[in-house]
């Protein structure tokens, strides 16, 4: 089972953020879309939809923690690295996708081809593709 | 596989709060122990250390997306509903700990025993579970 399989059984939809937008309007996002995780885009149209980063549940945890209240007009672009953006793709597999999770310690990654964002795989997909396979095949001992 | 052997490859440190501290001061805690969520307990001394609930990244974002800067002096004991404690035993197949997180849309359950704290199951568990069985058997197709 691969990348494109699981993106197969998930709404298209993708919640993304521009990185000048601020952790409230972020945390806000998160709530209304009900995901743990953000796309970040940039700024530039001229460059078109370049994913720069992720946003997620715990970058919210992070500003908090170190800035308290202040933490929500932080500014999303002040968080994140974009300097490591971590995804794959869609011919990945499940094992695969499952370690660079568990490597990085991160629950999202975006499905990028060619640049353009597909998709995103969360670390939930994963587990309900266990659960598929399982009832289909016999469950681990 | 079940719960009591994830346990067994886990650090036995859960990470706790009281249910009268704040949102600030659980972001703060859930940062410093790299963790995603935390056990909460009640504040009353004579009951002993009784789990009522859990308090996550997404409890976090959810104080910040409704109350804004503000939410970070929000009480714990205002997010959590003491009435939904969901939890699982360590003789619990990961089948069924991951069907749990699956229909209750969570990724942290406590472990109890006779009402006893006895660790905690990450959705991240069950990744790595299956990352195990996986290098021992055949690969899911």
């Amino acid at each position: 089972m691969n990348v494109a399989d699981i993106l197969r059984t998930k709404s298209a939809r993708v919640a993304t953020v521009r990185m000048n937008e601020t952790v409230a309007v972020a945390a806000k996002l998160l709530r209304a879309e009900n995901t743990s995780a953000l796309v970040v885009k940039d700024v530039c149209r001229t460059e078109g939809n370049v994913v720069v980063g992720m946003f997620t549940e715990r970058d919210v945890v992070r500003a908090m923690a170190e800035h308290g209240p202040k933490g929500a007009d932080l500014k999303i672009s002040s968080l994140i690295s974009v300097q490591k953006l971590i995804s794959c793709s869609q011919s990945d597999t499940v094992e695969q996708v499952s370690q660079v999770m568990t490597d990085n310690h991160i629950r999202h990654l975006p499905v990028l081809e060619d640049g353009r964002l597909v998709g995103i795989i969360s670390i939930r997909d994963l587990v309900v593709a266990h659960e598929n396979a399982a009832s289909v095949q016999p469950a681990i001992a």
